[in-house]
C-alpha cells in the first residue's frame, strides 16, 4: 500500500485520483448534468488507465516473460474491454463499434505520428526493429480484411443480411483471436529472438510486488467499469452540448480517453530515442483491439446485451480502418523514422478527425 | 511408353488415373447421378493435370531455356484452360468467371500461404528471390487494375454498358497479353540473370523423351478436355447437394482442383528449402491466369460460346483479388518468410473461403 | 533579350513561339474554328511551358537554394495553374477538377513510367534515391486521403453535402498547403542532406541573368494566360470532333499538354542516367498539383468564379488518384529501376487512358 502511494505521489497523473470519488459523488447527486459528468468521469479513467497499465506490467514482469507477454498481451486494453463491455450493456452497439474503429485508427495514427513527430523533433533519424512493427502491421491488415471482405462481398443484398452477418461474425471472431493467439506464439515463443529489442519495455520503471498489483489489478478494474458507466450514459448528451457528431465522440473522444495511459508511456519512449517501446505500445495496442478486444466484444455479446453484436461496421469506418493500415504497412518498410513522417501520419489522422467533426449527423 | 508406365507406378497421386475410364463410364451409365460425376470427375482430373504438368516441363527442358520458358509460361496452367474454355463452350459464363478469380486468388493466396507454412515449421527463417516474386506481384497488380478500373469508373451507369464494357474489354484483354510477353522477355531474356535461382525448376525430376512428352501433352489434353465436360456439367448440382453456394464452387473447389498438381510441387519445394520454386509457381501461376487465360478466354469467346464473355467481374470478386494482389506485394517486400508470414495470408484466404461460404445464394 | 533569342535558336522546341502570334489572330478572325483554335493553343502552350520552366529555375538557381527551391516547388506547374485558373473563371468546375486528376495521373504514371522505360532502354539498372521519391509518394498519399476520406465517410447521405463538402474543402486545402509547406522545409531545410544527389537538378543548363529570367517569368505567364483562355474556349468542342470523351480530354490531353515541357527534361534525365531528375520532376510535379495547385484553386474559387469549388471529385477519378499514389509507393520501395518497371507503369496509364478514351460521355 505504500508502494502504491509513493507511486501516486510520485506521479502527477494519478493525481487525478481525486475525480474517482467526484464522479460517483455527482452521479448521485446530479444524475442530469450530462457534460460535468462527462468531464468528471473522463479526468477519473485516465488516472485509473494508467494504474491498470502499471499493475498489467508489474504482474507481467513477475511471471516471466512468456506468461507476462501472455498478460500484457490480454489484458493491455483493459480500459478499452470494459468501456465497450459497459457500453455493450447498455446496449449502444453504434458506441461499442465507433470506439472500437476509433481505438484502433487513433492508436495505428496519432499514437504512432505523435510518437514519430516528438522522437523527430529531438533526435535527427530514429530507427527500431521493422520486424516486429511490420508484424504487428500484418495483423492489422488481416483484421481489416475480416471487416472489409463481408461487406464488400454482400454489399449488394441487404435483405438476405442479418443472418448471413451473424453467422459470419462469429466465425471472423474465432478466426481473429486464433491469429492472434499464433502471434503471440510467434512473437514470444517460436521467434522471439527477432524481437529482441521490443523486450525491455519495461525498463526504467520499477515492477510492484506481485500481492499489490493483482489487488490494483482487480480494484481498479472495478472501479473503470463503474466510471464506464456514468461515461457511457453522458458521452452521447455532452457532445451535443459540445457541438459534436456522435461520429466524432465514438472515433476520437472515447479514443483518446481510453488510450490516454499508453499515449503517454509511448511519447516519453519516443523522446528518449526508445522508438521500439513507442512503436510497439501504438501498433501494438490496435492489434490487440482488432483481433482481440473486438472479437471478444461479439462472443461476449452473446451472453450480456439485449441482442448479439456483429462484426458489421459502417463503410466508413471500415475505409479509415483499412487506410491506418495501409498507412502503417508503408511507413514501416523502412525501420527509419524522421519528424516528417510523424507529420505524414498524423495528417491522415487529422483528415479522418476533420472529416467526422463536420460530417452532419443523419449520414453516418 | 514404358518411362509412362514406370512414372505411373512410382507416383501415387497417378494411381487416380484409374479413375478416368470410370468417370467416362459413370456419365453414360448414370447421367443424373451429380455428385457422384461430380467427385469421380474431380479425382480423374488431378492425375490428369499432374501428367500435363510434367509433360509440358519435359518439353520445355528439351527445347532449351527461352522456347521452354515460354512453352511453361503459355501451357503452365493448360488445365485451367481447358475446364475454363469447356465452360465457355457451355456458355455459363458465372462459373468461368468465377474459377479465373479464385485461380488467382487461390494461387496467391492459399498455394502461397501454405507454402510458407510448410516450409517455414521444417525451417526457422526461409529465403528466396524477391526480384521475380515482385516481377510477378506487379504483373498481378497490372491485371488486377485491368479489372477495377473499367467498374469504378462506369460505376454509376450501368445502361450505356454493355457495348462500352465489351469493347473495353477486348483492348484491355490485348493490353495484357502484350505485358504478359513483355514480362516474359525481360525474365526469360534481357534481366534473366536477375531470376537466377529460379531457373533450375526442374531439377530433381527426369525429364521424359522428346516423343513421349508431346504424345502425353495432346492425349492428356483431349482427356482433360472430355473429363471437365462432366465436371462443368455436375459441379453446380452436385454443390447444391453438398450444401456449398455456386461461388464458394467457382471461387475455391474448381480452382483447387485445377491447381492440384502445382501444389503438389510448390509444397515439396517448400519442404524442401527451395522456396523459389514454391513462391514462383504460386505467383507465376497467378499472373498467368490474370495476364494469358483470362485475357484469352475473352478472345476466344468471339468464336465459340453463344455470345462474347466481357472482363467485368463482380464487385467482390474484383475486391478480392485486388487484396490478394496487395498481401503479394507486401509479403514480398523482404524476401524473406517465416511460419506465422504463410499463418497470415492463409488467414486472409480463410477469411474469404468462409464468406463465400456462408454467402446467400441471392447476393452474387 | 540576345541571350533569350540565342536560347529560343538553339531549342527546336522553342521555335514553337511562332504559333503563339498565330493563335491569337486566329481567335480574332476565326472564333468558330475550334478544332484549329485548339490545335494551335496546344502548339503555342508547349514552348512557352518550356519558357516558363526555364525562366523559373534561373531565378532558382540566383536566389540560393532555400528561397529557390520554394521558387521551382510553387512556380513549377504554373502552367497548369494558369489553365485551371482560367477554366475556373469561365466556371469550367468540370474541366478544372478533371485537369488536376489528369495532372497527378498523368505526372505520376505517365512520367514516371516513360522516364523509367527510356532510361531502362538504354541503361541496364538505373538506381535513384529513394528517399526523394519515397517522400513525395507519401504526400501523394496523404493528398489521396483528403480526396477520398470525404467521399467514402459521406457516401450515403447526399442530401446533406453541399454545405458539409464545402465547410471540409476548405479545412483540406488549408490542412494540404500545410503539409506542403513542412514537406519543403524537411527537404530544403532540417533533412536536405537525405536528398543530396536530387540537388544538382539545373546541372547541364546555363541560368539566364536574373533581370531576363524575371522579365520572362512575367511575360510568358501573361502570355500563358491568354493562350489558355482559347484552349479552354475550345478545347470541349475540338475534343468532340475529334470524337473523344469530355473526361479524356481533361484527363489526358489538357494534362499531357501542361507537363509538355516537364517531360522533356524528365526524359532527358533519364536517357542521361540522371534518374533522381526525372523521378523528382514526375512525383514532384505530381505531389506539387495534388498539395498545392489544387488547394490554392479551392480557396482562390472564393474569389474568382461564379460559386466556390470544392474537393468533391468525381470517384473514378479519385480511385485513378488512389492507385497512381499507390503505385509510386510500390515502385519506389527498391530505389532501382528497369525498362520493365517502366512498362508496367505505363500499362497502369495505358489502362486508364482506354478506359476514359471509350467511356460513354453520360457515365461520368
Amino acid at each position: 500500500m505504500k508502494t502504491l502511494l509513493k507511486e501516486i505521489l510520485h506521479n502527477p497523473l494519478l493525481w487525478l485520483l481525486a475525480f474517482v470519488p467526484v464522479v460517483f459523488a455527482a452521479a448521485k447527486l446530479k444524475p442530469e448534468a450530462h457534460t460535468l459528468l462527462f468531464v468528471l468521469s473522463v479526468l477519473a479513467i485516465v488516472p485509473l488507465a494508467a494504474l491498470l497499465s502499471h499493475a498489467t506490467e508489474s504482474v507481467a514482469a513477475k511471471t516471466g516473460d512468456a506468461v507476462g507477454g501472455l498478460l500484457n498481451a490480454t489484458l493491455g486494453n483493459l480500459t478499452e474491454l470494459v468501456i465497450a463491455l459497459t457500453a455493450l450493456g447498455a446496449g449502444q452497439y453504434m458506441l461499442v463499434k465507433a470506439s472500437i474503429a476509433g481505438a484502433i485508427v487513433t492508436n495505428t495514427l496519432f499514437m504512432l505520428g505523435a510518437s514519430f513527430l516528438l522522437g523527430g523533433l529531438k533526435y535527427h533519424v530514429q530507427e527500431y526493429n521493422r520486424v516486429s512493427a511490420r508484424m504487428q502491421a500484418g495483423l492489422l491488415f488481416l483484421a481489416t480484411m475480416a471487416l472489409l471482405i463481408p461487406s464488400a462481398v454482400a454489399k449488394d443484398d441487404f435483405a438476405a443480411g442479418a443472418a448471413f452477418t451473424q453467422k459470419l461474425s462469429v466465425g471472423l471472431a474465432l478466426l481473429l483471436i486464433v491469429a492472434y493467439g499464433l502471434g503471440m506464439l510467434y512473437s514470444l515463443k517460436t521467434h522471439r529472438e527477432m524481437f529482441a529489442s521490443a523486450e525491455h519495455d519495461e525498463a526504467g520503471e520499477t515492477p510492484w510486488p506481485i500481492g499489490l498489483a493483482l489487488a490494483t489489478l482487480a480494484g481498479v478494474t472495478v472501479l473503470v467499469a463503474l466510471v464506464s458507466e456514468v461515461f457511457v450514459e453522458s458521452v452521447q448528451k455532452a457532445a451535443e452540448t459540445f457541438g459534436m457528431t456522435p461520429a466524432f465522440v465514438g472515433f476520437i473522444v472515447v479514443a483518446l480517453v481510453g488510450a490516454a495511459a499508453e499515449m503517454a508511456s509511448a511519447f516519453s519512449g519516443a523522446r528518449k530515442n526508445r522508438l521500439d517501446l513507442s512503436v510497439g505500445i501504438a501498433l501494438g495496442s490496435a492489434s490487440q483491439i482488432a483481433l482481440f478486444v473486438a472479437p471478444v466484444l461479439v462472443l461476449v455479446s452473446y451472453f450480456i446485451g439485449p441482442t448479439p453484436m456483429d462484426l458489421h461496421f459502417w463503410p466508413g469506418a471500415v475505409v479509415m480502418i483499412l487506410i491506418a493500415a495501409l498507412t502503417a504497412s508503408l511507413v514501416t518498410v523502412s525501420g527509419r523514422s524522421t519528424w516528417f513522417v510523424g507529420v505524414l501520419v498524423l495528417m491522415v489522422y487529422l483528415i479522418f478527425a476533420m472529416t467526422l467533426y463536420l460530417l452532419p449527423p443523419r449520414s453516418q
